[in-house]
């Protein structure tokens, strides 16, 4: 019987064996060589033809997968190539079935062919997804190296349906340890790194796409979100993402912990380079009807008429009023975040719009209701998929489940669990609807970029506890010649949950600050449309070469 | 410190002194000196006038206070006198408050005659209320003796929305100890009887409007259903009822046990003499925005053309499919239910409709999901609520909850029934999209009439674990010519839970039969534009003066 340690590493070995041998480097720099491989440095083991297949945003490239003047093959052999570049220098892999994208390429290929017409409205578009996503074949580990060689019987739903819209699937993304951490570490890839910045961690659960999305080895990838895993990521990449409320997009067949813990919603959401790369997924998505297939799902179909009047009005179309939450009383966030923040605030009053600043109900209430689902089975789950191979729980994981297994919630204190959440969120909707705006501009986490072994939570719970659709947008880069350390804090009205970060200008420089702008549930379509309106500056062109700046 | 049998008596005593003296009977007669109360019984207590404001439907009613025709007050003052009456005849009210109908109802004739306009699309419809929901400045006991003399310090979210509509509030109706059984008997008002034969129950747990609306007490009135306690009724006493999926109709701040028990969703939802009566009430609400105020709500407004497009397909614009479940596989149909459905069936086929046989995934599974969610507490609310006062438990309420407080479920056994539910609903959802089905017609109860203590549960279960719309339509009474004792039932598939009822066509003569018609989740406007397509003949005439019999 193999340990722990040995079917980990056989996993990271194989994984590192489905990369064609012309793929390999040669030499791999260690993080503090070569810091950022984003731009210039992955693009110099790139042909011209891989770069421009591969820089273009979502929406590009369909364009020409769709007219047939790209081939689907070539695109997704670029993207290939690119993504095991991005993991042997970030880890942010757990699958790769290069060689399945490739057959499904050629059959989008032959289809355009005998047509005429493209499959779907994702013809051609290769889509990375998150480990906890089920393809059949291949393994979810979710980070479990007791769930090694175990591979999927049938695709999760959501997978159906990117396939039938003409998606080409090429790799699953790293995740943590139970995919249930914002940093992303197991024993099976080791520790995911953020790509602009290799000393500094990728974030998480959805860690993977993150890396490989900022190095181009994707397009537009799906993760999950339970706590911020898709909203953290994106923030700390420098990528667009898009928590949508439970419900919007099917996740049935999906692989996770603690399954029967219905209370705090478990969204799929995208990440992508460009908010538009975002539409283009939830909205093909609920071209499918998901809600038939999927009996999670509401019967809420695409509203274009909300996304097209946020669209038009944000761009200065019609004035909006905005909150402002800076702070939100348990973490504080370090002062490129603080600064993300303003710099956003002054663009969108730029464009006409009022900001107000935002003073709802306590989000470390809603931090605090998470932690109390995630207890209810003293841990139980997690520690048995553990047990499956005998191997440690990981620190970060460990910040959320303890070190062993704990005392189990009683069916009382559930249901007192959930009567509490329900309260949140009724005083939520109070406030809100005293305080009227379109939407709020927050951190979307007290980083600027994690340290290994310093995560924080902090800010993105509210999402899934409200189960408030939130979208995150990149605003600028930690800059150690601005982003001065504040030396004390003053104190905040919750004391006693307070907890500041630790904050290392230089350690951090560079690293992408993306900022949360949330409305309530299932305003999907509105947070798109303003996402969207502020990101346009970056929709259409290429690739940047460091670290993005939209604004 | 009183006994609760002192309280309970007090209450009841209380109640019926909050009916004005010359609205009291002088001599109640017995069930089976007079089991039959409807039609020529009642109206020989109601003036001319009283019986023309009464007896039209829900629409007909607004036609004339919208154009101030008919002044409000005078229509709330025929509707009380009725209730008073209907009260007395079979113990159909929880609360009185017929003199703030009235203040209301002024209110309302003034607003008309200042604004010359009508306040809402309810302006004057006086609607009757289950006793769980919460009425500002009255008890919410539920059944319970510990709750009574506990006014509610603000009114349920659906009733400001309900006020605002211009509907007129003027009572609220009985339900069984701790609103949780199919028979409506507690220890305040005790048992409430079937309007069209007294010799047998009105069902539950929404058992008070049942008998009012029978007697035309009140034309609309709001239900609540967990498992079956608006269908119930509805089918019970010869009335029109819809079961909404959850999330459609706001439930905050309405009175529960289990409150923290989410796994089966509750929904509120109209009962009514007319199927356009149901359909006023969910189109009025919807138009409130109500997800703004309750979070539980989703944000799916009215749908106009679903309703439009069914109610004439239905009609017979454009053929559509039924599916037909004669039998739950769980306790077999009584006779006239039965010819009911047969009925029903041959309706539709005579519209041009096909009728295909429907075998989903076992409905007894539904069932056994529901009863465990509500033993997750082991009972413990429930008993904590008798406690208050030291009132023994009613034999049908113990049918569920037991004798005694019982082992509560494990987080771990919480959690597997949460992911049985999900089950569930993907294998139904599939069985579903391989045998694609308009709507499904079938039983909503074993029984026709329950004979007192003879209660079987069965059938209604599945609309809530699959949170599916869900409509009742009258379609004939039980007749004991034709609807003959079936000596031997042939065995079923699932054997083990197979239970028969017991049925006397002597006793249960004349007890009316109303069949389900389900839609899945959400889709409340095409049951509504089916259920008011079929039901139509009864659309704008008068109450019948016997039990309905429609179609």
């Amino acid at each position: 019987m193999a340990t722990w340690e040995a079917k980990g590493a056989a996993k990271r070995q194989a994984l590192l064996e489905a990369i064609p041998a012309q793929w390999r480097l040669p030499h791999i720099p260690s993080p503090k060589e070569q810091p950022n491989v984003t731009g210039d440095y992955i693009r110099q083991f790139l042909t011209p033809e891989e770069i421009s297949a591969t820089e273009p945003s979502a929406e590009e490239i369909l364009v020409n997968t769709m007219s047939g003047k790209w081939k689907a093959t070539t695109v997704v052999k670029a993207f290939s190539h690119r993504a095991a570049l991005a993991h042997q220098l970030t880890n942010c892999l757990h699958e790769i079935f290069f060689d399945d994208g490739i057959k499904q390429a050629e059959e989008l290929d032959a289809y355009l062919a005998k047509h005429g017409k493209p499959k779907g409205p994702l013809h051609g578009l290769p889509v990375s997804l998150k480990d906890s996503l089920n393809v059949k074949g291949y393994d979810t580990t979710t980070g479990i190296v007791g769930l090694i060689g175990r591979p999927a019987e049938q695709d999760s739903e959501l997978i159906k349906h990117l396939r039938s819209l003409g998606a080409v699937l090429y790799c699953k993304t790293s995740v943590p340890q139970a995919s249930f951490a914002a940093e992303t570490e197991n024993h099976i890839i080791g520790y995911t790194l953020l790509a602009q910045n290799r000393l500094l961690s990728s974030g998480g659960s959805s860690g993977g796409e993150g890396p490989l999305l900022a190095l181009r080895g994707s397009v537009v990838g799906i993760g999950s979100d339970i706590g911020g895993s898709i909203r953290h990521p994106a923030a700390l990449n420098g990528l667009y993402g898009l928590k949508p409320s439970f419900r919007r997009l099917p996740i049935r067949g999906v692989t996770r912990v603690m399954e029967g813990q219905d209370q705090v919603p478990f969204s799929l959401g995208p990440l992508s380079s460009s908010a538009s790369g975002l539409t283009l997924i939830v909205k093909s998505v609920l071209q499918q009807q998901p809600w038939l297939t999927d009996p999670r799902v509401v019967e809420i179909p695409w509203r274009d008429n909300i996304y097209q009047d946020y669209l038009n009005a944000t761009k200065g179309g019609k004035q909006l009023t905005f909150g402002v939450m800076r702070d939100d009383r348990f973490v504080r966030p370090q002062p490129p975040v603080n600064r993300g923040v303003d710099i956003l605030v002054k663009k969108i009053q730029g464009l006409g719009h009022k900001v107000i600043e935002w003073n709802p109900p306590s989000h470390s209430e809603a931090m605090k209701l998470s932690l109390a689902t995630w207890a209810f089975d003293g841990s139980a789950d997690v520690f048995s998929q553990l047990g499956l191979s005998g191997e440690p729980i990981v620190p970060s994981v460990a910040d959320i489940f303890g070190n062993e297994p704990r005392k189990p919630y009683t069916a009382e204190q559930i249901a007192e669990t959930n009567i509490s959440i329900w309260k949140y969120r009724e005083k939520y909707a109070d406030y809100w609807n005293s305080n009227p705006v379109d939407a709020v501009i927050a951190p979307t986490y007290p980083h600027a970029g994690i340290i290994p072994g310093k995560l924080r939570y902090g800010y993105t719970f509210y999402g899934n506890i409200l189960d408030y659709s939130v979208g995150v947008i990149p605003v600028t880069t930690a800059d150690k010649s601005v982003d001065v350390k504040v030396q004390s804090y003053e104190a905040l009205n919750e004391r006693d949950n307070l907890v500041s970060t630790e904050y290392d200008p230089e350690l951090q420089h560079g690293a992408p600050i993306g900022i949360s702008i949330y409305g309530r549930r299932f305003e999907d379509e509105k947070i798109l449309g303003i996402l969207e309106a502020l990101g346009s500056s970056n929709v259409g062109t290429t690739a940047p070469s460091g670290p993005p700046s939209h604004l």
